[in-house]
């Protein structure tokens, strides 16, 4: 998929050169390396860096950066590269550091439920690492990402219905801006009001503005009760609705997510989930003690019922309910999996919860008379959804009917006082939209980026056109 | 408690001459009028603007700021007057802008739990407005402030421990820029990954980066129980370690504060509390359904008998819930009753939730060896908690003790990974403080200021030394 270039010896140019004295055979101008650092899971042109470095500490990042500044040679961070809005690829050349090698866990303070990891650390390793502390980090998108690309993008995930996002759960950061200086932000009181909010500035900032080297985290007691149940619906409409309620009701569910019909039927084949129909359904989880897992279920219940809702499947092992997540995560995997040969585009919008049937309902249709069969998944709970192409690259019509497809999907999102992006980021594909979304408030964003990155250096080519 | 200037004629100079044009009588010079909005309910030296103008749209605040910005004229934001850090004197003269005729609720969305209002609409206006739609909005600093001023000053209160600040609950701004442009910060979408955050970046920038003229809220279903209780300890120290015991249980109780047993006293004498002793004290409160209020009431029961606290004294109406909570949010002017004619300087640490007993017996024992009776008072469930100086602020030695002690509060609660304000802001004292606690990350906030208000005329003097 990647773009064959030229092998061309990076190795003589001055930045890489002096690259090479500090760090040795940690950077690498091999082209395997840099085909593999070109791109993320997305569909973008891939465009390989000129070099790759694998930096082991802060210092070395700002070492690196001040090189980079000097030459003033693009810069690009690169976590697990499952990007899927383009932000890793270099449209500049330039230099990427992958973090991956900086996976320590810095430190972990459980009698304040917070940790400080460094950007390489994955949100697997660090509830791997939690595992005998009693507490987690909710935050899960699909992949098993980096935590500092996972701040650099504002992710989110199954569990931001009860938990919140990236936004929400990032304390404060290591961030060695544009000019090499290495800053810290946030603190480790629960509340401040000391100063401009710098850690919420960087958090979805997707590298443009500095690169995040050290992220602290917070963290939540592991609930007493975890229950997953699964309820299917005759249509999409009565599941979006059943969804819609149990927000407005402010039922404190972990986990809902929407899976449509054609979804499930790709993810009962994919992941084995023979017991379930191919049905309209509803993935849930309940966190809290025995008694309020037993009350938050009876109230989904008897709001399911006014839909249609099936009665609840429920996982009752930890390996049952894995299983029933994994398969959730790997809803991407079974689309690539129906469609060999063929590239899943994902649409990303988010809309006020009172929209979500509305929207989701018009997506489906506009999918289905644009010519495509596209699953919808989504975390409902939060009002984001995603609607999947899958389509040839390579084929421009295929390709033109896509985008034309989720640029109305976005319009009509954007319509409906949502936003293009609830937590895929902006990358090289949505800047128009992000215009679309935030008029004049762009124009500021430009002034923050150029005051904090006057030679545009920091993964240029992303979010903003300048 | 002003400072007598000379009564000049502003009406003469240029830019009052083109306000007047702009506002009509809406903009005045009258000495009574800028004394009134020289000063905070602080300790500061109150410094009156030039002229007062009480704008009555986005609109006007953006014409009075290009009309300021032509003359570089200091601007500055006032709402309730009731900051506590000298956000709103206007030491370089100017213009103060008076947001409290901006006081309609835009627009009320039940289904989607959101609101918005004009930044003078009081936090008290906000919950009376709401009365009828089963919704509330709980940061409750324990002034009836404005809503823009509670937005700038990033500020929070007795929910907070449950509901977080005003950074957790804006989920959009209007704001005009030092240039006068309308931006438009946020959305209604619950999460987004679209572009950088500028509304956490406005909220607490106290009227440094623009002036914040519309506030879109989070609002939350009024809990189906309410119950409000009071426990007694036999020591500030047991209190303490029995509300870190609690967090760290992770039991999500709504409120929780901590009067110690000299605050206590004299919010007896001030509320008629007189089912009270002056012991170090809880007040508590528990939002949830009947179930999970009694399994959490249970749960704290638990933690507060190893800490020999006394039963719970319940508050079974709502009547006496809101004396309850009144008193509580008097605390300060009891303070001020017991010694006529001083003034109350309040300290506004914030430390982990692990630090806090140790950080409160040692501001105790501060205090004390500094020869002053400073009561406690404080949000203890998220580790922020106000020591309160009573002075003669014309007594210079007094002032520099209570100056002395405050530092060495803040360096205390520094060393122990907290903050040197939970919720009040820097404003004109903190400067240095500022930096001691974010060190080489203030020259980030100075690049921000200069790229958003390259003159410097908006509220200068407050946050950052430039």
């Amino acid at each position: 998929m990647t773009k064959v270039i030229a092998d061309f010896d990076n190795t003589e140019t001055p930045v890489v050169i002096e690259l090479m004295g500090l760090l040795g055979d940690r950077v690498t101008t091999s082209l395997a390396v840099r085909e593999h650092h070109g791109h993320g899971e997305d569909y973008f042109a891939p465009y390989p860096p000129d070099a790759v470095c694998f930096p082991h500490s802060t210092e070395e990042v700002s070492e690196i950066v001040k090189i980079c500044s000097k030459y003033k040679t693009p810069i690009v961070p690169f976590g697990t590269g499952t990007s899927l809005e383009g932000h890793v690829t270099a449209p500049y050349g330039g230099i990427t550091i992958d973090l991956m090698q900086m996976n320590s866990v810095v430190e972990v303070n459980p009698e304040d439920m917070d940790c400080r990891v460094q950007a390489g650390v994955t949100r697997k390793e660090v509830n791997e690492y939690l595992r005998d502390t009693g507490l987690f980090f909710p935050i899960d998108p699909g992949a098993d990402a980096s935590i500092g690309g996972m701040a650099a993008t504002r992710a989110s995930g199954t569990n931001a219905v009860r938990y919140g996002t990236m936004r929400e759960n990032v304390l404060g950061l290591t961030v060695v801006t544009a000019d090499g200086r290495i800053i810290k932000t946030g603190g480790r009181a629960k509340k401040s009001s000391a100063g401009y909010d710098l850690t919420r500035l960087f958090v979805g900032s997707e590298g443009t503005l500095g690169v995040i080297t050290e992220v602290q985290l917070k963290l939540y007691g592991i609930p007493e009760k975890i229950a997953s149940a699964v309820c299917q619906f005759p249509s999409t409409a009565d599941a979006a609705d059943s969804v819609i309620l149990t927000i407005q009701s402010g039922i404190p569910v972990a986990r809902i997510e929407l899976l449509d019909s054609l979804m499930m039927s790709w993810t009962i084949n994919y992941s084995n989930l023979d017991n379930y129909e191919a049905k309209p359904t509803l993935f849930y989880e309940f966190h809290g003690t025995e008694s309020s897992v037993e009350e938050q279920t009876q109230a989904v219940r008897s709001i399911i019922d006014d839909f249609g809702g099936s009665a609840f499947q429920w996982t009752s092992s930890t390996e049952e309910r894995n299983k029933l997540w994994q398969a959730r995560h790997d809803a991407y995997h079974a689309c690539i999996a129906q469609f060999p040969g063929k590239q899943g585009i994902s649409t990303d919008v988010c809309v006020p919860i009172s929209r979500l049937a509305e929207c989701i309902m018009a997506t489906e249709q506009d999918t289905l008379a644009s010519g495509f069969e596209s699953p919808i998944v989504g975390h409902v709970g939060d009002g984001n959804f995603h609607s999947i192409f899958l389509v040839d690259i390579n084929d421009e019509e295929e390709m033109k009917r896509a985008k034309d497809c989720n640029d109305r999907i976005i319009q009509r999102a954007l319509a409906m006082g949502g936003t293009c992006t609830g937590e895929h980021g902006i990358g090289v594909g949505k800047m128009d939209f992000l215009i679309a979304e935030h008029d004049e408030a762009v124009s500021l964003m430009r002034s923050l980026k150029k005051a904090l990155d006057p030679e545009n250096i920091m993964n240029p080519g992303k979010v903003l056109r300048l």
